[in-house]
């Protein structure tokens, strides 16, 4: 079986490791030439073009955001030259209005689709902790499935049609940032009050926020520790963006994503684009002027 | 040692019980009679006043609320009749401003203060699964510590200061609120597209957020089983008010706090007091008219 | 007719003043000597006790809040001896719960309660511009109504509850916030995109938005002018709290006011609370670093 | 000066129609045909294609959103018929964005370019009331002065630069609709303690509110009139959107404008899309249950 994987960021070469490592053969591509070369090194090979790589039987692409997957299936021309017959899986965290135009283009080409958006950070897939969420038509999924348990832990089947996949990631990022601004409201309420976010931290994952989300990024605010980034703010903004999208097409009311906009906005007006999404911890605790108190 | 108990609500009566059956012998009191009955037939002695019940070794009371400790250690005279000496425990959630008058006020007397709320529900502290927050001067902590240990599986120690642990329990109820909230317009957006609320939360509680708040209140969300209620919107509001009354105070300022209170209102407008609190999830369901969609 | 005025601040002091234009003879009271002494220089004789300036037949009180009222009329005593068979003249902007319960007490001692609020500046009234907002019992309004017209250009009648003037007073005020935060946010919009405020400000008043509050205001945040302050910052947000509190009592979701707290709060940790409350603008602006782009 | 006119929507006819009064010859071009029959009987003369419309030495155009522009002038392709050194007039409400886009595309074809928008409704421009917002380089803004003083009361300059025409007018249409949940909050608050939005808003415009957008909506809200709409409600939910989207391009918090998209949603889940825009008033008084009160 050959595969296809464009998309080599991060998250995108941890991925297609995975799949090498997995026994697969793979013809990569990406816009700059450093992490072909780097998977290149690990037994991929280079394709150069997209129109080469995705000559396959499946294809795996792993791009930032809407615009790139448009620039690449769409200007670039990628997504003629996918073959009937063959099989395209989209890591990507995109809207939920392109998955569903992704999902009938390729149906009017006789290309299966499968959005396969991801839980995880690039250094849990190597230890092969990632999740996959998986939605598509179910013999489009079940084909891929041992491509998809070779990257993560689990996968999540969600469904035949691929948005729904998009859809539970979409509202997964929006629950992690709630809990950071939750965190950050709530410790800021604390330190006010002249008890650290860390003994406030300590005793709500001790009791009642077990869990990867509160723990890890507690810590985080607790100790202002926000570089380097482990998922940073600006695409942290991106998805708040992905779940107001969602909100206006499916008229749905979500003050709290409204508030989570204004505060990715007040951070990136202050300049912290590249630093970890947590950061907007930061815009509460300016907001009250703590690092100006004595607790 | 002599103890005293006041109020025996749902909460107070499981915590009364718990050091009864550690072999302490407990004086109580409570506005109404059949609670005082029933500890009694466990084998507590009923105090004819708030004042009998005060005169004690270490006094534990459990008020709903600001209004009904100042009724009690206020207008019926029980504060002053608290003799020098003795200890005094709140178990209450009850506002700061309230929590350092009383630490204020005790002092002048020479009485022992010591704010302990506590996490946990009424089926769950007969368990011995309550989790105590302690605040006050070691003195006084040390020689309630027996006691408190009695009460729960754990008590977090949160320094000299009383109101610290009325910070740590209304910042902890807030991120509760948050949660339910969260997981509200998460599942909004969910079902708007297709998805169940209990698709979404299997996913989110088996990936990135175990944990007994979204575990627990996710499965009542997607059950749409909000009666009996296990901690009811009223009370759950109340505590919102807690803390914006703390933000007002401290100057912070909190909008998902102020979120939580126009979904509280809502709810409230709605007559759905006496719900179980994780019920505002039908406000961001109502406002999006999902029960009307066909997913 | 004897009148007696309490509460001599900014305000109270002008219309205490317009009284003694109109001929009345005035025995005041104020909590600092200063004022009744500016007042006694007027003509008005200076009462020795918030007690002897009640006993008049129609009784002005102008006070700061709720807790100076309380003061006042419940902990100094003065209530209790008001004469039966008066009128008391409430001017003060206070809680819609704490008109409620005057009203109430009032009554039990056969004593008439208008309540006046009013709509104006110290400098305005003067010049015979204030507003009078008077609601209460027929019979009592109209028995004031010579008094109420010597004061100001015109009087609302609000029909025999006290308290409704006070709600209309409430919700003008948070109007008028709100519009102070509409304008900050329409121009931090418009200045990020280098049109200026007060190019916004001119087509705006010049077209749609005519009316004191935006032509004031819109100047004031223009040229970032806020002090002296025409109303302080601390008291504005005094009557966010109120519309906030009066929203929570009648179960009134008001999300703009929710907004307009955690402005005050943000303003208030930066210590603005003596600046003019338009100031909440500089909390829209610093949030967008408005002055550290160059437009 | 042949004039052309593209978009014969309610607006667009009127400002046609303000033309051919004044004296202009116009070809005008519309999706459907019925308004291009009506022009016709007044004068003007119909275009067979977009493209024709644009041979023109000024052309007007005024369509709908983003898209409807787009679609006109560059899938239709009458972007590039539009004939050097001529001057286009786009009077629509379009973003930040796309009037940038625009802008530099004239430019590159040596076209000049002028945003237009305007403030008024179809009823008012027959009777000259309109206001005109006008931005572009000072050559392309005096040669179309005479057209843009024919249509309207007032033709407000704004610059060189495009855009900031479309700045304005979208800050307008955001304090438009601030002032409308504004007046929906605080006549719910009045109404929930039994002061009606009626006797409210006479008192608020009678004193502070002076001004055709609180006296018009004012009386819209308190009769509950949204049908036939002056503004649509879907049409007022996009101006938001843009007012949002120029938020998100600049990094500004809008607060406010995050309240208005929810309540936009809501009226939206509600089936209220074609009802007038004031008609979000509803969702405030719906979320209070204000009908089923008895005041």
């Amino acid at each position: 079986m050959r595969i296809g994987f464009i998309g080599l960021g991060a998250m995108g070469r941890q991925i297609a490791r995975r799949l090498i490592k997995a026994g697969h053969e793979l013809i990569v591509w990406n816009r700059s030439r450093g992490p072909v070369d780097e998977l290149v090194a690990d037994g991929a090979r280079a394709a150069s073009s997209p129109k080469e790589a995705v000559q396959v039987d499946v294809l795996h692409t792993m791009l930032a955001d809407d615009h790139a997957v448009g620039s690449v299936l769409f200007e670039a021309g990628a997504l003629g030259a996918i073959p009937p017959g063959s099989v395209h899986v989209n890591h990507a965290t995109i809207s939920v209005a392109l998955a569903k135009q992704l999902a009938e283009r390729h149906r009017e080409r006789d290309v299966g689709y499968v959005a396969a958006p991801v839980f995880g950070r690039p250094d849990s897939i190597a230890r092969g902790l990632l999740h996959v969420l998986a939605a598509g038509a179910p013999r489009d999924v079940d084909r891929v499935m041992p491509l998809l348990e070779a990257i993560g832990q689990h996968v999540w089947r969600l469904g035949d049609r691929a948005e729904r996949a998009n859809v539970v990631k979409i509202a997964g990022n929006f629950m992690i940032a709630s809990a950071i601004e939750t965190m950050a409201e709530a410790s800021a309420l604390a330190r006010a009050n002249g008890v650290s976010a860390s003994e406030l931290f300590d005793v709500m994952t001790g009791t009642l926020f077990a869990g990867a989300v509160f723990e890890g990024y507690g810590a985080l605010i607790a100790q202002h520790r926000y570089s380097p980034p482990g998922f940073a703010l600006r695409l942290g903004y991106k998805d708040a963006r992905l779940a107001l999208a969602a909100s206006d097409d499916a008229a749905v009311p979500m003050p709290i994503a409204a508030v989570l906009r204004d505060s990715f906005l007040d951070a990136l007006a202050h300049g912290d684009a590249d630093l970890d999404w947590s950061a907007i911890a930061e815009v509460t605790a300016r907001r009250a002027q703590l690092d100006r108190r004595k607790s």
